[in-house]
């Protein structure tokens, strides 16, 4: 009989052992609002362009890309204002690539990286990646961070860098530039600040990137796949104080963004107007579940991302699978009887409301008739 | 005054205090042979297959890709052939991340990994990078590598990962099966054979791809850099038994190839025959440059890569100059009376050895003038 090899077989690093590798389920279905993507799909005049900028790109494929990615990050800066430069930029193949690239340079063995949970929950892993220690400091009630919170729990735990979801995932909790002024001030190591749905908040909403100028340990990072509608190209960016891109020189792989990507992301730069007019429509849909969701009986919370956290939920399980029977994808994201879901177009979102306001409230099992529910 | 940040404000990882980052010099110059690209550009019905792939995917680039990216490794597998299956494959954004990933799974604190000096100058970068021990183990001369020498290092080191880069790089100097087998008894722990260039191996040449069945510690990398004239693209791989792709897994960034790049990457394996039609050209001048270094007096190293290092140069670093002055980037890889040279195209390295003739016998200073070294 063939010998078949397993993980226990090989020479695993010990840290890893027992564990299972990050997956959201990849199903196809009608309507999949579990990951957070923008579900419209880019314009075609803009799709046009792109597709332009990579014919040009694959006519030099065959040699290295621009290691330093100059046109993207001044591209980037350009895109974020606030007097930023090309000097302030860094990029990589997603968010989660900068933020491994931030823990390769200031974590590690010893040092020790402070998320507020519940958050993202790449931090932890991405920490245990990088031999850095995870610390899961508390929140406020509602999933809030107050100044006074975060500065305990810095005080408290000592970290070498401290992650600040803002808004936060997966709770959509805003984050205020006071709590993440006073966490700054209460530590003498790197703060980040994930502003990966940053473009979700109200509209006139200060960035944390007007906190930059002075803090030179404070980085902002973001990203192409949530309001650009690129999760599917790969582009997360950070700004932070020149040093600090110097510092991230240091331990990326060299060319690690390829023409392709550099490509792509430039062409839709140029077109950002176009690529974020779905923003608005976004936030219409997310507000809709925000109020439809709380007249269902469900307990949403509030919200500046393209997601909606919603509690109340009898069997999160049961309900995810009675809505994936109707080819409807969200995400139970481990929190007892609280369910996510993706803010998408107009019809998608009212074919998830629709179907779950078909379980009666807060997704009991059927005392309420769904002629009743609607 | 404004106040300037620098590396030493940050609290930098102390193995990086020092370091500079990975840098070989990217300009333009008419005749690039500096970082063994594959100087011919694809050719144009190719490339619009390419380009079609990538407007189809760019269709969907708003949702996340395939994580797995099932397609591009079931693409690899039949390109590799040995009977390997999509199960046996994985893919990053270039072999240098796909050798990350392997010392993240396999390599850490308190682990080591072997290489044989003067080898890819990545590894122990690499290995840095991942707070993992870089040893770097000795060669016989003439840089081979002997089964009785990689054996002996290996008992005597006691690495837990041991890279073999066949061919070296940056010597170009052909690693034998039974090195490579000897190499994989001698250890428990995991063997990494890089065959980065074994496309440009004389035809019929067996790779280390043979050696996969029956050894689960074996894992052969390769890239589309090279030889598929690809490293703007930026596609790594290995083969190796499916449970190491399982332990892969635990450590890639979830969606770590983007739905461009796996777009691009399986329109070009589909032409794979066009794609490799110029490495018999390329193969035939680094025969060439072998030979008519030789005829200057240089010291070529025999090479199964698309690269020739040579030694007795008198100054490598003048003559790297001097013959940049002339448009001809070629690289100093740090080897005494060394320098090494990209195979080009014909004309290119035609360029490179008239200029290269000129400065007379061995980079001498002249005491030949150039009518007499022509």
């Amino acid at each position: 009989m063939e010998r078949v090899t397993s993980l226990e077989d090989l020479p695993l690093r010990t840290n890893l052992h027992g564990l299972t590798p990050y997956g959201a389920p990849q199903l196809h279905v009608p309507v999949a609002l579990n990951v957070n993507e923008n579900t419209h799909p880019i314009p075609e005049a803009v799709a046009r362009d792109i597709l332009a900028g990579l014919a040009e790109a694959i006519r030099t494929v065959n040699r290295y890309p621009d290691r330093e990615f100059t046109a993207l990050r001044e591209a980037l800066a350009r895109y974020l204002g606030e007097g930023l430069t090309a000097e302030n930029i860094w990029a990589a193949n997603g968010s989660n690539e900068v933020l491994q690239q931030v823990l390769q340079a200031f974590g590690g063995p010893g040092r020790s990286l402070l998320g507020f949970a519940p958050t993202y929950s790449m931090y932890s892993i991405l920490a245990s990646g990088t031999d850095t220690t995870w610390i899961a400091g508390a929140r406020d009630a509602d999933y809030e961070l107050s100044p006074a919170t975060a500065v305990s729990e810095i005080t408290r735990t000592k970290p070498d860098i401290v992650f600040l979801c803002s808004p936060n995932n997966p709770t959509g909790t805003p984050l205020s530039l006071e709590t993440i002024a006073a966490a700054y001030d209460a530590t003498d190591g790197i703060v980040v600040v994930d502003e990966a749905y940053a473009e979700f908040a109200p509209v006139g909403t200060p960035s944390a990137l007007t906190l930059l100028p002075g803090r030179e340990r404070l980085l902002v990072s973001r990203t192409m796949s949530k309001a650009f509608a690129f999760a599917g190209a790969r582009v997360g960016y950070l700004a932070a104080d020149p040093a600090v891109t110097d510092a991230l020189r240091l331990v990326r792989l060299p060319y690690h963004l390829s023409a392709l990507t550099q490509a792509a992301a430039n062409a839709a730069l140029a077109h950002s107007v176009e690529m974020l007019a779905m923003v608005d429509d976004i936030r219409g849909q997310r507000d809709r579940l925000v109020v439809e969701l709380a007249g269902l009986g469900y307990t949403p919370h509030r919200s500046w991302s393209n997601f909606v956290l919603f509690g109340g939920v009898a069997d999160p399980h049961e309900t995810f699978e009675a809505l994936l029977a109707e080819g409807i994808l969200i995400r139970d994201v481990g929190i007892a009887h609280h369910l996510r879901v993706t803010a998408g177009t107009e019809q998608e979102t009212t074919l998830f409301l629709d179907a779950i306001a078909r379980r009666g409230r807060s997704g009991g099992s059927g005392q309420i008739a769904p002629a009743q529910a609607e």
